[in-house]
């Protein structure tokens, strides 16, 4: 079994390598941190660099220079660190671009994260947090007790299902329809009579299936009353039909859960995913990171870089050796630059993507009272696409439900909503799902759109008009991965993680392996 | 939707009907705790009521009787509270059957349940933990990067391969076989058009299939190396041949996640399972529990029960109103009795089973280092049937691996074994599964079999000659549901959730209410 580490080996080497085309670019390179022995008696040694950004990218760009004694500078608009990573708790203010400000006042302790807000086991997220001390639990991203609610042509439509229900009859009809026509012959040109075999055992068991091959249901759908003791055998509940089950879609999410980044298990830091980047704060050092920095010209001049920016009303600029530019790409050419024109054009060729969230503070916890929830999430065809259930205070007096959480078109029916609009619109198609308690017990709530959020103005941006998360190795993507002179992009626009914190800082490392090298040179 | 609420409503007026025979028996019947005032000026006010056994059935009967004023003795042999309910950690001390001796020296603050470790949302058992004021977190059940390692006649015999792969590989086949049978006719019989439309969308998706109705490996299995920045789009593993991985297996345990009490999201307790009963412990009050308390006898007595006790060596006796016996099955027999011959029958129906588990603490987390586990399972058709990673201390330095939980035949390989071979059987199997570092970094270990275990001597009972966890409703089992005279029998084994604390509760919330109902009568 190959292991799966990222982190470790020898990344300057390659990164050497690499610049002199020796190496494919494609291929997986161990990064290794830039290390304070390396550049000792070179040139470089004490090069500035100055990071435009303090979301992912930019601080784990700034934090891996620092660990090899660069100069950094960090220059962040927002006065938090994070960018899109952004953990909503008591006292967070926003105005948005709508010109509407929010102050929430959720209990202390609980707190939504309105951006990122999971990490799969293989992201160097997790490493990351090892490193940082930031202390992590699970992140429910599955549970069999959440609902499915959408609309068909069936007598199933618009009723809530279990997970679990769903899952069930699903799985149950698909094995007894791949079992018949097995059984028939009708496959025996690609199945041999020990497929056949094996496959019928997988079956059996697989969709639950009587002896006799047919789903008749399955103690996995659950229960209207539970099991319990002496004579209590439980009261099953009864499947859907076959042909409504198919022809309902109950199914339609149910590959979410083997998806490479959202399979089981999910972390998620303590606390708020924020921590991470309070974490790269305290190790980068306070003096290293300007917050309220508003950028507004990014230049490369003769021998180095030369960044303007606003701050407290007052006008002010940097010089340095090397820029990292980790801004969003739709805002890059709004600055002042002597950029080129294709660069500038490939920067227009990321478009920002729509998604929000709607955080609900419930003083009671219904899910788990009533519903029997810990953890997961609803899904719907309804504009509120999810509703996702708190990971953390289980068991306690109150907690914060994610209302809904959706992109594209079903977040555009909420953006241009004020936040009370917001609200009334999630509890009126989230009651239509949980019942009326959903309208109930609320204590406060929290809505952020990332288009209209200031500094961002997108929750993450597709290349190839989709809101999908890999990278393309179209002219335009490919164009920014190299430097322009002496000015870097970074972030997960250029990764093939977008929207993910792991593609932040694949690219930071690559940008500060590809730095490092030229500086070691 | 149905609320699944098992708690609450109106216990005692129904009770008092069930008695009479005007409701059915087999009922579900909302759960009330007898209350203070229910007795109020009736004759069974502070009827005594002495409970055998201090593990989950017993630690309940009594908290819940207490909170209606019974004067309760709890008699328990142990020196702890829980029974089957056992958290080893630094300083457990045990000499099992076999007559050895094992001293846990886990670090402070790691521990692994030797018996009941995960609690299914939907059980009473949470509900403990709330009234209780115990903390849970969620346990993990499921994880897509633990492996699968089965032997077959295939080249895929004896490979370790993590789930995500086997998931992708068994439900991409199962979907192109489902799809070519249907798009060939093979199931019009049963299959309308729109039918076939809706299938043939939903197996798209779940087997992740080309445009042409094939599966040709999947993102989903995972990658050589993870995808990074820039043009690296990871280097993505190679699905196994169609053929090889129907035969092989890979598929056997995939239902486990879809049981009723196994599907996610799973919790337990913070600290340990064994919290649950220290919190009952505290809430019955320790004047009411007598631990290291062996029972040798109990009889029916004229208007009262007889409890004969050892305690540090002293023979002692309790009288009281009422006795609920709460012991194994298989030990009540050995008791000196005055059960009628058809009850001491009925007991000996129940076959204990042979089950049990080894923890070993390592002093490095190899399993999130290298093998990016974060809790779940690795399961195998070796004797160890699976190893268990820890749900806790993420990120620490050290945890404790379950090296095996496994029943029946497989468990009995282990149970002669001394604890040294035990766990160098358990190395050796897990080193073919995980390599070579599963044998390194070993700090300690403890293991425990049930059948070997005094005072339980099976880790639970089988009415039907299996390892089933469901009741039945045989002669024998239906007997002990009635009271022998004055003497009750309460316990997982006489409910619908066989080794399920869940069990256990509910059981002895049906003698509690029988009892109360006969008493207020």
């Amino acid at each position: 079994m190959q292991s799966l580490g990222v982190t470790g080996g020898a990344g300057l080497a390659y990164g050497a390598l690499s610049t002199l085309g020796l190496a494919p670019a494609t291929a997986q390179v161990p990064f290794r941190s830039p290390a304070m022995g390396d550049l000792i008696g070179k040139a470089g040694s004490g090069a500035s660099v100055v990071i435009l950004g303090g979301g992912p990218a930019g601080l784990c760009a700034a934090y891996e220079l620092g660990k090899a004694g660069y100069d950094v500078t960090v220059l962040e608009a927002r006065k938090r660190p994070g960018g899109r990573v952004w953990s909503v708790r008591n006292g967070t203010t926003e105005t948005d671009l709508n010109g509407e400000t929010q102050t929430c006042t959720f209990a202390e302790g609980h707190y939504f994260n309105l951006g990122a807000t999971r990490i799969p086991q293989g992201h160097i997220t997790l490493d990351y947090c090892r490193e940082l001390g930031v202390e992590v639990q699970p992140f429910g991203n599955q549970n069999a007790n959440t609902l499915v609610n959408y609309q068909s042509a069936t007598p199933i439509s618009g009723q809530s299902v279990q997970y679990r229900a769903a899952k069930a009859d699903m799985y149950g009809y698909l094995s007894e329809l791949l079992q018949k026509a097995a059984s028939r012959g009708a496959l025996d040109d690609v199945l041999t009579g020990d497929d056949k075999e094996a496959l019928a055992s997988f079956l059996r068991d697989f969709g639950d299936l009587s002896s006799d091959g047919r789903y008749l249901g399955s103690t996995r759908r659950g229960y209207e009353s539970e099991p319990g003791a002496g004579l209590n055998f439980g009261d099953q509940r009864k499947p859907f039909a076959m042909s409504d089950t198919i022809r309902s879609g109950l199914g339609r999410n149910f590959s979410f859960e083997f998806g490479y980044d959202q399979a089981m298990m999910m972390m998620t830091p303590v606390g708020g995913m924020d921590r991470i980047y309070t974490a790269f704060q305290r190790a980068i050092g306070n003096d290293r990171i300007r917050f309220g920095a508003e950028v507004s010209a990014l230049r490369n001049t003769p021998g180095g870089v030369r960044v303007e920016y606003t701050r407290d009303g007052a006008k002010q600029a940097v010089d340095a050796d090397y820029c990292i530019c980790t801004l969003p790409p739709n805002l890059v050419g709004r600055l002042a630059t002597n950029l080129p024109a294709d660069v500038l054009t490939a920067l227009k060729a990321a478009v920002p993507v729509s998604s929000g969230k709607l955080g609900i503070e419930y003083s009671r916890r219904w899910w788990e009272l009533e519903d029997r929830i810990y953890g997961g999430a609803t899904n719907t065809d309804k504009d509120i696409a999810q509703i996702m259930f708190p990971y953390d205070h289980y068991h306690g007096e109150r907690g914060v439900v994610v209302g809904y959480y959706n992109t594209g078109k079903r977040h555009q029916a909420f953006e241009s909503l004020t936040h009370r609009q917001r609200l009334a619109k999630a509890v009126a198609e989230g009651s239509a799902i949980h019942g009326e308690k959903y309208g109930r017990d609320i204590a406060s709530a929290f809505s952020g759109s990332w288009r209209r959020t200031r500094y961002s103005e997108g929750a993450w941006v597709g290349w190839s008009g989709s809101d999908a998360h890999g990278g393309v190795a179209t002219p335009e993507y490919t164009k920014l991965l190299a430097p322009v002179e002496r000015v870097y992009f970074a972030g997960d626009h250029l990764s093939n993680a977008i929207a993910w914190q792991h593609g932040a800082f694949t690219s930071a490392r690559d940008v500060v392996t590809a730095l490092h090298a030229r500086v070691a040179a």
